[in-house]
């Protein structure tokens, strides 16, 4: 149990520290706008630093993978931009009212500007994929990008769905979340332009690498600390996500308990969803089966970096697999 | 006094007739999306066509300057798409509630799903953008998305500031509306990689034209009619825009009318707040004085386009800068 996972993290992210400084810089820099307005809410966003495990995972990837060069460190900052664009509109999504302790966008600012300030990153972020010398990362961003979106209304076209299948929720999961680890893996092992084969064993790795770490978050949201987890918890419920957990939890339900759950997440007046729903019925045993399924993703995971040399970047990745079960639990 | 100004637009639209077919094909195609729940809301969306001038724009622009490839309509796509992707985020921003007499497509659907749909549009622009031949069109529309957003937001910044300079106004109007139409053109005149110069003659050409689009548009949202104008009037006194006419309204008033005019814009309980404005003051010399700047602006587009050769295409674009002001009063 670790309640430091940014410590435990700048340790695996060592092998690209110098990497990770270049892509900090660039990221600086593309946030940096001549308008103050603009410059007021993006020095608000470089706060929502988090853990820029997206950005690690590109350049870990090149490491591992033998093909790192000067320009992965942008590449590395274009994929966070897209990440922290997808945090800004998230906030509008969810009402989370607290990421990573620091207040939301959309509570400093409205709706509006939250919406716009989102739009402003991923423009920024396709702008600074054009100026690269390949269009790998630009072509392969833009796919993922529109992955994401139709993960997220998915999703929302999901919601209060106890019935959905379950290879559905996680083909939302995947491209919701772990498309874009996918393509940070991808980006790191074949960018400017190198074979597929190994991009697409390293997209692998990181898709599942991201569903596990998406499936953790699941769990956490409904049974993690807001203080431990730094963020909100108990939103999904309030949204009327069924997440993995809830939907391992139902399926294992009396017909009578099914109905209590349905309840928990749709009567009126019910201030704590997540509460509610876990006095209706014990979500251990549905938390236990989604955490189970994480682990066996993350074997998988592991088993796609056989091939590659050892080296201290394959040995971080094999350590961020292990850390994605660790965390705030 | 024109109350179609589509079947005008039509006629003026006769010699890319064949590009726009094109385009529209190639807009359909990208709007197609496996997910039924995507298919739902770009169905929807694909009514919300409107004039479709900024496709138009790039067409014109490629047959006037001898520059046209068979790729323009795909580089006309990408741009009606980005302007496809505003609207959906603009229904946010203003709250209106009708636009093209088309319900909003956050009143179909709620808010974080109009923030998504926005974003899909957005990354199937830039998607569709990579897959063309040059990356011209990818560098520029970033960019100018990334504009378009900047513009926006430093309105939201500006809103019930009357001591805003007019050079702000107008350049806060270039940035959100009148990029797109330079880029437009621009792109027209250059895609995949044509001369500088005859790109930022033609950008100027659109940034004139748009900037006047969109200070008539100004104009009828505080004194049009919502039946002929095809969408909400008023909204700017609602959401705390200064916009041009009332800035020269306001420049024009005595102290005593100034404070009414802000009374009108910010006193609390005031239901339809652009009729209190033109209740307090004759907004007339102001609505004039607006349009004036915008017939200057038309004048001015005009001559750049003076050393094109005569085509059916130049004859167009010179027709569209006339349409400008006749469209709706």
């Amino acid at each position: 149990m670790s309640r430091q996972p940014s410590a435990e993290l700048v340790q695996l992210f060592q092998p690209v520290e110098e990497g990770l400084d270049a892509m900090r810089a660039c990221l600086e820099e593309q946030l940096v706008e001549s308008s103050h307005a603009v410059a007021d809410m993006t020095g608000h966003v470089s706060r929502f630093r988090g853990k820029q495990l997206r950005a690690a995972l590109v350049l870990l990837s090149a490491k591992a993978c033998g093909t790192y060069t000067a320009e992965h460190p942008q590449v590395a900052a274009v994929v966070e931009m897209i990440h922290l664009a997808t945090l800004v509109h998230d906030d509008i999504l969810d009402g989370a009212e607290v990421r990573r302790r620091v207040a939301c966008v959309n509570q400093r600012w409205d709706n509006q500007v939250a919406v716009l300030l989102g739009d402003f990153l991923y423009a920024r972020a396709f702008a600074l994929s054009t100026t690269l010398s390949s269009r790998l990362c630009s072509r392969l961003l833009a796919e993922t990008t529109r992955t994401l979106c139709v993960g997220e209304i998915e999703q929302s076209s999901r919601r209060y769905d106890f019935d959905v299948e379950r290879e559905t929720l996680e083909s939302i999961a995947t491209a919701k979340t772990a498309s874009l680890y996918a393509a940070a893996c991808e980006l790191g092992a074949r960018y400017p332009g190198g074979p597929v084969e190994l991009g697409d064993t390293m997209a692998a790795f990181g898709r599942e690498l991201g569903l596990a770490f998406q499936l953790v978050d699941d769990c956490l949201d409904l049974v993690g600390d807001t203080k431990v987890v730094g963020k909100s918890t108990g939103t999904d419920v309030a949204d009327g996500k069924v997440t993995l957990p809830v939907w391992f939890t139902y399926q294992a339900s009396s017909d009578e308990v099914r109905a209590a759950i349905r309840d928990a997440y749709t009567q009126p007046g019910v201030e704590d969803r997540a509460a509610a729903l876990k006095a209706a019925v014990d979500v251990g045993p549905g938390v236990e089966a989604a955490l189970a399924r994480a682990k066996g993703l993350l074997v998988d995971a592991q088993g796609r970096l056989a091939d590659l040399p050892e080296s201290p970047a394959r040995a971080s990745l094999e350590e961020i697999t292990r850390f994605v079960l660790r965390r705030s639990f």
